[in-house]
């Protein structure tokens, strides 16, 4: 298996400012890596506020089940984040661990089990030994700094290829206000169940009903619209912390989402999302190309989107786009089984905007050596026009390469 | 690309036996294959009844709309079935090629166009020359004889490993009566677009909305219980076709699917879709392995069917497959993305009848080097139980692995 990183990773990584109200710290707690950093710790000021979203599996992992039960009863005071395990269909021992982990948390932290948020990502189905965090929380919170953010970054990495942050910074009346991200994303390595983890994090002094609002807005059109194979993690995890401290510096205390004073936030708080987002797709397993599909035209952008996610999905579309074929014929497949209404004779797809078919059959005009070229690109986008009405999606995802089959298939030979 | 027949191919095929009323002639028309056959003409008898199920698409190719077209509007005469091109997304002239191919072969057989029935499979996009049919339907129909099953199962083959056949006698009334099919399954290469085709064809007397009404119940369990990559093709057609030639024997005619003289024969018709439809899966492109996911438990029958096909497709499962791995957290990962009732504190899991993960955890019992030792079958079963209810169901699927994705990636290169 390849350990070299994506060719698809940015090339640019920004400088992380430091957030006031946050200190980070990481460790190597030997949960399953041997020689790397896998528990991460989060340290936030009083008074933090707390937003969360999280995967739709019907069989959730425990610290997912916990994070959904402590959200809306209170601030946050630390965050724990290990790789290595997912404590994900761990059973009663999943619960008890959960359990284990805030209340060594809270000690260290000095506040109560409530005020923890937990994310595992790692196997799933081996019982999470939360015993090793005794002692090992405890030095975090000692040594926690602001500074910390590639760190932590890495810490939480599974298989993916390279850290991913991002970072916004925006004025929130007349006050300076930052918001950091950072994500791991989807890899899958020896039976390690990958998850989408990220947390963002910003001083800006937002209720935790404006910081959900924003979450569940922003959500949509980024971490929603990637794909990397259709299967969705029992783990996935995101959560928002905002400390309040540039209160200080004169930022308005903002308690609803519609508040006009918060436009230039939602841009910036969205871009966040939407750049992390976009690296998990650029690291997706044994991924090539980052191949985004738009479509316009549906009746609705519902149903846009379960198009493009067809599509995006479709084993077929992606092998021809690792093959570096503009095989049109497979688009019209998949959207086709989608479901939703289109007219065959109405379609019309584009290849990094060539034209390649129209109205239901092949473009007359399509030069074969044109596409062919286009193609070697490491971005390829897909135009669906379906010519029904005004609704517009776009999903990111990646293409299927043998090295994708490789990495989940081959790793007990 | 590897041309060797799957390893999961039958070892046993069977003898076709005769089916009166019913001829049949292959020949190299050069659509676009070179050596081979690529052309079936089925002739039948006059009273011949039809009957059809097509995909779910809502791109469908032409030979489909044509097929929806003429079902229900009288009997059928000609079978006119090509691989190498599929007359799908061609526009005008997709439908101008179904028009010309069925009235050379109505002229052929002497029979209506309305009574010529068609499909093509193949490449999509690319105008069908049905001019290439002048004069080759006319000799084939003075060629066609009675036993040319194995050349018909092999003139619609595209990536098909091996040709595929099926067959069953049974009483109706006090006369014996015959059942065929053939099918061709999910493959693809080059920009091929494959599908399943599949045809039947039986002697006994059945009106046409009996046959109808069996082949959609008979569907559901056989050839929609079957799934290589979720890919839905633009062509999927399934026709049946009664001759009623085994009345001459004293078969009674049958005008209702509820007659219970209907039973037996009921039985052997969905045997013979089961087997074809078995054939397909172990025919799924470079697969190694036949899976078989039962999900008992369910709320509901759809309900244990929507589980079903999430773990049939979904890519991680089948990439642990590949790599002989009895990876139930991915089985958990794709039951819960499934979005079906589900408590995962209830959930079980077996593989090949060795139970694994049991209420919600790992089975204590779990001996690791007996359940790689039973991996390494060329039949995996997969058990799922919910603890919900009564609804059970069950799906046919094949492992995912690189050969699949050099089949539908690497033509190019």
């Amino acid at each position: 298996m390849s350990t070299a990183v994506s060719p698809l990773a940015p090339t640019v990584v920004p400088d992380m400012p430091v957030i006031a109200g946050v200190k980070l710290a990481t460790a190597a707690a030997g949960i399953r890596y041997k020689g790397r950093t896998d528990v991460l710790l989060a340290v936030m000021d009083k008074g933090t506020t707390v937003a969360g979203v999280f995967t739709r599996s019907k069989c959730p992992s425990a610290p997912v089940e916990w994070c959904r039960a402590k959200l809306g009863r209170g601030g946050a005071r630390a965050l724990v984040v290990n790789s290595g395990n997912a404590n994900a269909f761990t059973g009663k021992t999943g619960r008890q661990a959960t359990t284990l982990t805030a209340s060594i948390a809270a000690k260290a932290v000095a506040c109560s089990p409530n005020e923890v948020f937990l994310a595992s990502t790692g196997v799933i189905g081996e019982p999470l030994d939360a015993t090793k965090f005794d002692g090992v929380l405890g030095t975090l919170a000692g040594q926690a700094v602001p500074g910390e953010w590639m760190g932590a970054a890495r810490a939480i990495m599974t298989t993916d290829t390279f850290p991913k942050v991002a970072t916004a910074t925006v004025k929130l009346g007349k006050a300076k206000v930052t918001i950091n991200g950072m994500a791991k994303g989807a890899g899958m390595i020896a039976p390690d169940m990958a998850t989408m983890l990220a947390f963002v994090f910003t001083d800006a002094p937002l209720s935790a009903s404006t910081l959900q609002s924003l979450l569940k807005s922003g959500v949509e059109d980024t971490f929603n619209a990637v794909t990397i194979d259709g299967d969705t993690s029992t783990s996935d995890t995101l959560l928002a912390f905002a400390t309040g401290a540039a209160a200080a510096s004169g930022a308005p205390k903002i308690s609803r989402a519609g508040d006009p004073r918060l436009k230039a936030f939602t841009k910036a708080f969205r871009a966040v999302l939407a750049d992390l987002a976009e690296q998990v797709a650029r690291d997706g397993e044994g991924a090539r190309k980052l191949v985004e599909i738009v479509v316009e035209g549906a009746t609705t952008k519902a149903s846009a989107r379960k198009i493009a996610m067809s599509v995006a999905n479709s084993p077929l579309v992606k092998t021809a786009i690792a093959g570096e074929d503009a095989n049109w014929g497979r688009v019209v497949m998949a959207v086709g089984k989608a479901g939703e209404p289109a007219n065959r004779d109405k379609l019309s797809i584009s290849f990094n905007g060539i034209r390649v078919a129209r109205s239901g059959a092949r473009d007359p005009s399509y030069d074969e050596a044109e596409v062919s070229a286009t193609m070697k690109n490491p971005k390829i986008q897909i135009r669906i026009a379906l010519g029904l009405g005004k609704g517009r999606d776009r999903v990111l995802t990646c293409d299927l390469t043998k090295e994708y089959v490789a990495i989940n298939g081959d790793y007990r030979s």
